[in-house]
C-alpha cells in the first residue's frame, strides 16, 4: 500500500541537502561571508512554501511501487522533490523581479529584503546551480543520470518559453487585448507552469525507478499536461469567483493584466458594446475599473462556462487515465492522487 | 602544423547553429513573436565580441592535434566555442543588470534596450539554455557527453561565486575598503573570470579530443588559473596605467569602487596616512576624487610594482609550461599560445 508524505517529513531531509549544496561550494574556499549569503538565499528561496510540487515526486514513487518507502528511496525521491522546489525557487526569485511584485510567501520577495536588490538574479543562478549540484551528488552512478539531467535542461528552458510568452503577451504597464488569444493563453500555462508543476515530478518519479520508457513518460505527459492547464484554469476562475477567505489572498488578475482564462473567454464571447467596456476597464489599477470588468464577467455567465468546463475537462481526463498501459509499471493510482488533490478545490 | 582560426571563419558557424537553437524552440510550437525575441536576443548578446574565449576551442583543438582541422572537426570545436560564447552572453547580460552598466560593445546594456527591461534576466536564462541545447544536438554521442554538461555545470558556479563574492565586496554604492583583500581579490578574479575565460575552453578542446585525463585537466587548471589572474592584474593595471587609445575606453574602476589589483597593493603598501587619502577619495563618482587616488597610486610607485609583478609572474607560468607533461597528447604549444597573446599587451 502506497503512503502519503507529510510536509514535516520531506523537510526533514531539507537540512542534509542543504549541506550537500554548501560543502561542494566550500571545496572552492568560498569566502564565509559568501557562503553564509549562498545558505541565506537557499533557505529564504526553497523553505516556506507547500512543497506540493516537491512532495509529490516521493508520493509518485510510493504509489508506482505500491508500498511505502525504505528510508534510502525515501531519500532519494526526496532529494528528487527538493530539486523541484530548486528549480521553482529559481524561477520565482526572478519572476517576482521581473513582475515588480512586492511580497511571497507573506514576507517581502527575496529582492525587496535588506541588502539583497539586484544580487538576486545571481542568488536565483545559485539556485539553479543547486540542482545539478544535488544530481551529481546523489545520481552520479544512477543509469538514468544523463536523462534527469537532460530532463531539467528541458523542463527549465520550456518554463522560459512559458515566461517568455507571458511576458510579451501581458506587459504589467502596457495593455493590448489585441495580444491576447486562447492559443497563447494555453501555450503560457502548459509552458510556464503545467511541464514543472505536473509532469516533471513523475517523469522524475519514473527515472528514478528506471520505468521513464518512452511510453510511460508519453502517457504520463499527455495526461498530466492536461491536469496542469486545467489547474491553471481553476486558480484563474478562483481568482475571480472563488472566496477569498479559502485562497488566503484576493486576486488581482483584472488589475493586473492578467492573461487569465476568463478575459479570454470574455474576449470570445463579447458583443462589440463589450469588447469596448472590456477594452475601456481591463488592467487598470482601480476597485471601480476592476468592478465593471467583473460586473461584464457575470453578465456572460463565466461562472457557469467555467463549471461547463470543468465537468468536460475532468471527464476528458478520468477517459484517459482508464486507457492507461499499467503493463510497463505506470500505475494509474498517481493522476488518480492528482487529481483528486485539485477537483473542486476551493484554495 | 596547427593552424589559427579567424574571426570570420569562427563567426560563419554561427547562423547554423542559432538555427539549432530556434529548431529546438520551434518544436514546442512557440509563437512567432517571441520565436523572433528570442533569434533577437541570441544575436544581440552573442554576437559582436572579439570571442576571444570562443576561437581558443579551436585554436587549442588545432594546436593538440598539430594540424589544420578538417571540417567536421573545426564545426564542432567551433560549437563548443560557441557555447562558451553563450555561457559569455548569459554573464554579461546579468552582470550589466546588477551593476547598472549603460554600454557594452558600443551599444546599450540589453537591459537597457527598446522594450526590454526586466525581461532580460529570462532572456540570460535562455541564453544558458542555448549550451545544452546545443550539447545535446551535437554532442549526445560523444563519450565525453556527461563531462561535458557538468564541465558547463561546474564552470557556471563558479562563475556565480566569483561574482557573489565581487558584488558583496564591492558594491556600486556603500564605500567599505575593510571589505577588501588580496585573498578576495584573488578569489572574485579565479572563479569570475580565470575559469570560464581560460581553464573551460581547453577543457573543452581536452574532451573533443578524448583526451581530458585527470592529470591533463589538473596541469592546464593549474597553469590557465595563474594565466588568468596575470591577465585580470592586467586589465586592473591597464585601466589606470594603459593607454585610453589603445584600449578603447577610459579606465573608471577607481570611481565604480571596484576591488582591484592596484587599491589591494595600495591598501597593502600605504601608511596610516596614506590610507585616509583612499579612505576619504576612493569610490566617488567624481574626476577630482579619483585624481587624489590616481596621485596616491604614481606615489606608491604601482606602475613599477606591476611590471616586477608580471615578470615574476610570467617567468613562473613559463616554468609551470616548461614543466608539462607530453606523453598523454597534452602540448606545451597552447599555452605558450595563450601566453603569447597576453604578455606585454598594451589592449
Amino acid at each position: 500500500m502506497a503512503k502519503r508524505t507529510t510536509l514535516k517529513e520531506f523537510e526533514a531531509v531539507y537540512p542534509k541537502l542543504e549541506a550537500d549544496i554548501l560543502d561542494w561550494a566550500k571545496q572552492y574556499n568560498l569566502p564565509q561571508q559568501q557562503l553564509e549569503w549562498y545558505q541565506k538565499s537557499l533557505q529564504a528561496n526553497t523553505l516556506g512554501g507547500k512543497c506540493n510540487r516537491g512532495m509529490s515526486v516521493p508520493d509518485s514513487v510510493s504509489l508506482l511501487l505500491d508500498k511505502p518507502l525504505s528510508e534510502e528511496e525515501y531519500f532519494q525521491a526526496a532529494a528528487l522533490g527538493w530539486m523541484v522546489e530548486l528549480l521553482q525557487a529559481f524561477f520565482l526569485v526572478s519572476d517576482d523581479m521581473m513582475d515588480g511584485s512586492i511580497t511571497r510567501r507573506g514576507k517581502p520577495c527575496w529582492y525587496r529584503q535588506e541588502g539583497v536588490g539586484m544580487i538576486a538574479i545571481n542568488d536565483a543562478f545559485m539556485l539553479e546551480a543547486g540542482i545539478y549540484t544535488l544530481l551529481r551528488k546523489h545520481f552520479k552512478t544512477h543509469p538514468s543520470y544523463v536523462e534527469l539531467m537532460e530532463l531539467f535542461h528541458e523542463v527549465t528552458l520550456q518554463t522560459e518559453l512559458g515566461q517568455l510568452c507571458d511576458l510579451l503577451t501581458a506587459p504589467d504597464d502596457v495593455v493590448n487585448l489585441d495580444n491576447f488569444s486562447l492559443e497563447k493563453y494555453t501555450f503560457i500555462v502548459i509552458y510556464k507552469t503545467a511541464y514543472y508543476s505536473f509532469y516533471l515530478p513523475v517523469a522524475l518519479a519514473l527515472h528514478m525507478l528506471n520505468i521513464a520508457t518512452p511510453e510511460n513518460l508519453k502517457q504520463s505527459e499527455d495526461i498530466l499536461i492536461a491536469m496542469g492547464e486545467y489547474f491553471q484554469v481553476q486558480d484563474d476562475y478562483l481568482d475571480n469567483f472563488g472566496n477569498p477567505e479559502h485562497i488566503g489572498k484576493i486576486g488581482t488578475d483584472i488589475m493586473d493584466n492578467k492573461c487569465s482564462w476568463l478575459v479570454n473567454q470574455a474576449l470570445k464571447l463579447a458583443t462589440p458594446e463589450q469588447r469596448k467596456i472590456l477594452e475601456a476597464h481591463y488592467g487598470r489599477k482601480d476597485k471601480a475599473h476592476e468592478a465593471e470588468v467583473k460586473k461584464l464577467y457575470d453578465e456572460l455567465k463565466l461562472e457557469q462556462l467555467y463549471q461547463q468546463y470543468e465537468e468536460k475537462r475532468v471527464g476528458e481526463i478520468r477517459t484517459m487515465i482508464a486507457a492507461i498501459d499499467e503493463s510497463n509499471g505506470l500505475k494509474k493510482s498517481i493522476f488518480e492522487a492528482f487529481l483528486s488533490k485539485i477537483y473542486k478545490r476551493s484554495k
